[in-house]
């Protein structure tokens, strides 16, 4: 199976209404992957017309690009399954009935997280054994590794067994698309021993730990970014915190550098070095590159991206989702649930 | 009673064998906060042979500093509760005591944070009112001015009673240490609006929103460096892994310069001039600089600092505790608790 799957094309349909700058960089993301990679076909499921009049004004040839009309558009502002249920022909709701009716193969978004989780869940369907589908992060580190931290903010009252799920999930995850063999699994934790933590923790560690995962045991805050294991599980709670304070470094470090360049013509020119060798430093840091995350334990490629995807972001969740599909990542998250799971 | 204490010596009584640089630290600590404020009387608590000793040793001149002999130390490594009850000649319970039988004004303690925060708790005692005593951490803003988030790691499971009670706290910190006027709360959570949180974020926010607390609404990780608000309360699960998190990213920007400028002497000269504007820079972000931080809630002044702290640290550790005690900011805790509290 996996070789016939690999010889057709991958269909790809995209939210074209999803960014805070749709459609234009998603239609310039479609065109950028297009040129990349081969065996890949790209759907826009959006609002035909101004896909049209758009891909007509930039000058953007999408004549290899079919386009499937949507003329609802969920907002950022939306709460997630009251859009769904309420907008029915929004380009988020096709595009995930797209891949719930086998016509498209994966669904990329850049528009509102929770409604893409939610469309995910109810319109895709989670795969069997799966209680809580989860987003992931994935962090630089200081040793060259990302380490994806799983949950980042899908559900915030999560459960031991939930943690257990994130821990198999997150483990196909970065075997598969950080090619880490037998990743290693850390307990988000207020300190490194069994006896530390809430009742969550404490109970989490005892079935990871009993388990046959590659349980590292207890991490903290600071082994993030120290790249201490490859996959830390926490309730999304935590996880949504930890996301959004770790997204909002490099915002503070470029305010106090623009603070001290303010203070005079030296300090300016200095301030313009640091800049430049931060860009480069930290180049792992730009959340743009990664291309999106996937929504892992639904039953089909589902992949959502920052607001402010770039048409490069756009493009790489593009590849994301052609690679997850190469590597049959759904059925593996199926076997491996089914493996591991306690019950 | 405000007047006739402030005319008298405020007695500061050191943990001697804190620190991971113990005592060589302490004593240089209490030298330096000596000569810098008058009106304070530093008393050493800890192994005196071995206190004497360093003192000569290093040539410090201890002779205005009074000793209190105490022959066991609790280690970084000791279970809080145990270390207590076990160990009733340590240092920090020989500390502690001196402040709960009122020969001292305040302890100060860079040794084993549990340990401290037990002692706190179980020796010095609770205020009336007050279910659970807090650490806060600071945090450098863009603003300018300091953020801090409380429980930073005090107690795991906290109920909705307990975040409100760090409210009330962390107002009076805020507006006494850090003279913030009427300073603003923020409940961190996983988004803005009301309706979004985990089971704890949702109760804590009709407490607080239902208060006459000067509260803003929900936060989020994001939040912190922004400076959005003077005071953050959580869990103190998720405040320690915020803090934790926090402190490691000097740490991974440092290992990440230190890569860049590994690759060619261009690269190293460029770092040289990043590794100084950073350090002006960020300037804020040196926790040695703050001194510690005050056990809040307990029926006295106990300040605990990083194990790492320099006699910098400790001197500031000192100073603070003077300045807790000339603001009567007991007095003020236990004014607030009674009346903000709910019942």
């Amino acid at each position: 199976m996996t070789e016939s799957r690999n010889k057709r094309k991958c269909i790809v349909a995209i939210d074209a209404m999803g960014g805070d700058f749709a459609p234009l960089n998603e239609l310039h993301g479609a065109v950028l992957a297009l040129k990349e990679i081969d065996n890949v076909e790209v759907v826009l499921v959006g609002n035909e017309k101004l896909i049209r009049d758009t891909a007509s004004k930039e000058s953007i040839d999408i004549s290899k690009i079919s386009i499937v009309d949507a003329q609802e558009v969920i907002n950022m502002s939306d709460t997630p399954t009251v859009a769904i249920r309420k907008k029915p022909n929004s380009s988020l709701v096709i595009g995930a009935n797209l891949v719930k009716e086998k016509i498209a193969d994966a669904f990329v978004s850049a528009g509102n997280t929770g409604a893409m989780l939610a469309a995910a869940t109810l319109l895709i369907g989670r795969i069997k054994g799966v209680g809580r589908p989860t987003i992931g992060a994935s962090y630089p580190t200081q040793t060259g590794k990302f380490t994806t931290v799983f949950d980042s903010g899908s559900s915030v009252d999560s459960k031991p067994s939930h943690l257990f799920e994130y821990a198999i999930m997150g483990s196909i995850f970065a075997s598969e698309i950080y090619n880490y063999p037998n990743p290693t699994i850390g307990l988000l934790n207020v300190g490194e021993e069994e006896s530390k933590g809430n009742e969550l923790a404490l109970a989490s560690h005892q079935l990871l730990k009993n388990s046959k995962l590659n349980f590292f045991g207890n991490v903290e805050g600071r082994d993030i970014f120290k790249g201490k294991v490859d996959i830390v599980v926490c309730d999304g709670f935590t996880g949504n915190v930890v996301l959004k304070l770790a997204e909002s470094v490099i915002g503070f470090l470029k305010i106090k550098i623009k603070q001290y360049a303010d203070k005079g013509i030296l300090n300016s020119l200095k301030a313009l070095v640091v800049k430049n060798v931060l860009k480069v430093a930290l180049k792992d840091m730009d959340y743009q590159s990664h291309g999106g995350v996937p929504v892992l334990g639904v039953n089909g490629i589902a992949i959502v991206g920052h607001g402010s995807s770039s048409p490069l972001a756009v493009k790489n969740m593009i590849l994301r989702a052609k690679e997850m599909y190469d590597k049959n990542l759904i059925e593996k998250m199926e076997e491996a649930i089914n493996k591991y799971a306690v019950n």
